[in-house]
């Protein structure tokens, strides 16, 4: 017997003919012996509906109160998940956030999950009740109610997991596992068998949209494993567990399956992720001085504005140089004003602007013992006359800046350089 | 100052531009110098929606689950109407049934309230912020979510007045108060400046329907003094505690009230109400033996079917009898079988049924003062030839039953001869 929570979106829970689809494939899994606990999220365009509310009531909406009416969400579809479960047959009760109590900070709108409570809903699952937990909401120390903010669901679903030690937490979505790169571009795109959290974070925060980065981060943090599953698998199909989706484990237990060829299809590079979020900014003759690049990033820091790739060029003549960076494309604008009202501490000639760009990011945690592997990607990209405006690595990742329209030709050209064509 | 307990309903917070209307109303008590609570309705039809969720999810529902799915829509409507007064400049805050939190017994969907804590509130009251009230929801011992039933709202609305000491729960309805009789009958009824709270429950329980029956038993116990108001008063009217609406007050009050010649158009008849809502049933030549009447009425109330009017007339010989009763219209079928079923041991010769009646009610405290009150009542009905089938009495009221199609006739009879005529 093993101990698993399921969770799962708002286009699964989307009116009660979804729900009793969900009921179903959450019944198969207790009926295969498994302690069960599911997390869900509202109905699919709820939500929306209830923060549409709050802005018409108050466009400088109080997150207290917020979080009391989009929390409603929820709540629904909590019960009615219990109410379909019981109607099948299975014993199940509904645990919402202020009940079981799962406590948060008193960050309204972006609470943070401090600790949950289990002596109750552990004595409840152990007599064969379901546990049905509406997700993105807990409750604070004075009892207020309180939202992790948007796609938190998933983060509940991690939390809950830690907290009642589950075996496994299996996350139904859209799709149904995380591929080496963007099906839609690349139709030779392999579902991976396993991706550590580390690969699942860099996936993610590049454009891989299929888990939240936060509840990616927790289980990391609290070693949950974690299974991206696709939740339109047919109604008699076998119990959620036996089927394949996408485990996230650790490196550790990434290392004892390599040893017990147990992912035969692993490749050095797990994945390839294309970002069109950026913009770059380019400051010339920014004089080369110590504390120079300071007066840019230090008002950028104020400001909230999230720099990510940097390059520092000497310039023409050798006391100044040119400063390369990116920063979201949402942000660009205000980029803009906050250098340009800086521009006397900073002391720059010019300031030009790129929104044109896309970073292209090779992922795997196999590089920390390949050397090569960024030069198989500069090399493929030139191949084809892709130009490299910027390069940035990490332990497990090599991005580089390009133009935004070489996206789809420059991840087809890498996933084939890697030997990722399934 | 006064403390005021306000209530609107679900037409009045249907929507984000209403509950505006709303917020103006209540902002404008507040500013008369009033601790104001507000208890709130969910938006019209969203109880409906959400109760039509739980039956699709599963017709024999269980009512603890029941209510966490549709206790979210007051929940929603409370941080709706916390947001927008805060919008206008109000300090206010929501305070769930759970956080209050509003005590009730363990009996989901129709439970009862059995305390409200009242500490934090009046604290939060006392610092000038308007609290804000889901109506319809309370929590158990076990810290499980609970309904007290359609309608519930009022109910919720006069425990919180009478928890809170208030010195008055304003009911915002359609209606602009309670009328001698039902305006769309008789076009000269008139509003009443004040109504005891049994004449309310007479008039309620024959077919008056501006307040929940069960929130003026609750206002009769706890000496809440209620208002019914119209909460379609005009954005620029003046603060609520001055427009007219009905009081509805105990005995004592309104004996002062009299004394002190502050209600001058107050007849000793304060209403006529009519019910289509009952069928009769008529048993003829049931045996004249101690003990028959029980075994008519023992099995009709096992059935849980509620019995009204009886008459029990002498048959053509002296060893049976007729015995005639009404009983609501819907358990007709039900009253029949039961009936058909135990005819043994009832023993009459022949069952026949008529849904075709009208009960006529007139009330007013005034009665137990004043011989008469019937016989003008019957002589009206006579002259015009209106046939009666049955009469009731309580100390306060005069029922009679007659053909359905004269309801409106004898309506306005009554209205005229009893001097309400505005």
């Amino acid at each position: 017997m093993a101990r698993i929570v399921m969770k799962f979106g708002g286009t699964s829970m989307a009116g009660t003919e979804r729900i009793r689809r969900v009921a179903g494939i959450v019944k198969r899994q207790q009926e295969a012996g498994h302690e069960v606990a599911v997390v869900v999220s509202a109905m699919s365009g709820e939500t929306d509906r209830l923060v549409n509310f709050c802005r018409e009531a108050n466009a400088l909406y109080d997150p207290a109160e917020y979080d009391v009416v989009v929390a409603s969400g929820e709540q629904v579809t909590s019960g009615l998940l219990a109410l379909t479960l019981q109607a099948m047959g299975a014993k199940s009760r509904s645990w919402l956030g202020w009940q079981l109590p799962i406590h948060t900070d008193d960050a309204h709108a972006k609470a943070r999950i401090e600790s949950i409570d289990t002596d109750e809903i552990l004595a409840s699952m152990a007599k064969g009740e379901i546990a049905v937990i509406p997700g993105f909401q807990g409750v604070t120390a004075d009892k207020r109610i309180t939202t992790l903010g948007r796609g938190g669901s998933d983060t509940s679903a991690v939390a809950v997991a830690a907290a009642l030690k589950a075996d496994r937490c299996d996350i139904y979505t859209d799709v149904d596992g995380v591929y080496t790169t963007d099906p839609r571009i690349v139709a030779k795109a392999r579902k991976l068998k396993n991706v550590t959290y580390e690969e699942m974070l860099e996936l993610a925060s590049v454009g891989s949209k299929v888990l939240q980065t936060r509840s990616v981060s927790l289980a990391m943090k609290e070693k949950v494993r974690v299974q991206v599953l696709s939740s339109f698998i047919d109604e008699n199909a076998p119990a959620a567990d036996t089927l394949p989706g996408t485990m996230i484990v650790s490196d550790e237990e990434l290392a004892k399956i390599e040893q017990e060829g147990l992912d035969m299809e692993r490749q050095l590079i797990t994945g390839i992720a294309a970002d069109k979020n950026d913009a770059k900014v380019i400051l010339t003759a920014v004089p080369d001085r110590p504390g120079a690049v300071a007066t840019i990033f230090g008002p950028l820091a104020a400001a909230n504005i999230n720099v990510d790739m940097i390059i520092q060029n000497v310039g023409r003549e050798d006391t100044d140089t040119d400063v390369t960076f990116t920063v979201p494309a949402a942000d660009l604008d205000r980029t803009v004003a906050v250098l340009e009202e800086n521009r006397g501490t900073i002391g720059y000639q010019k300031l030009a602007t790129d929104p044109k760009v896309a970073k292209i990011s090779v992922v795997g945690v196999g590089m920390r013992s390949h050397a090569g592997i960024a030069a198989t990607m500069f090399k493929a990209l030139a191949d084809r006359g892709i130009n490299i405006q910027a390069i940035s690595t990490s332990e497990i990742k090599v991005s580089v800046l390009i133009d935004s329209d070489e996206t789809e030709l420059a991840v087809r050209l890498l996933h084939t350089a890697y030997g990722l064509d399934g």
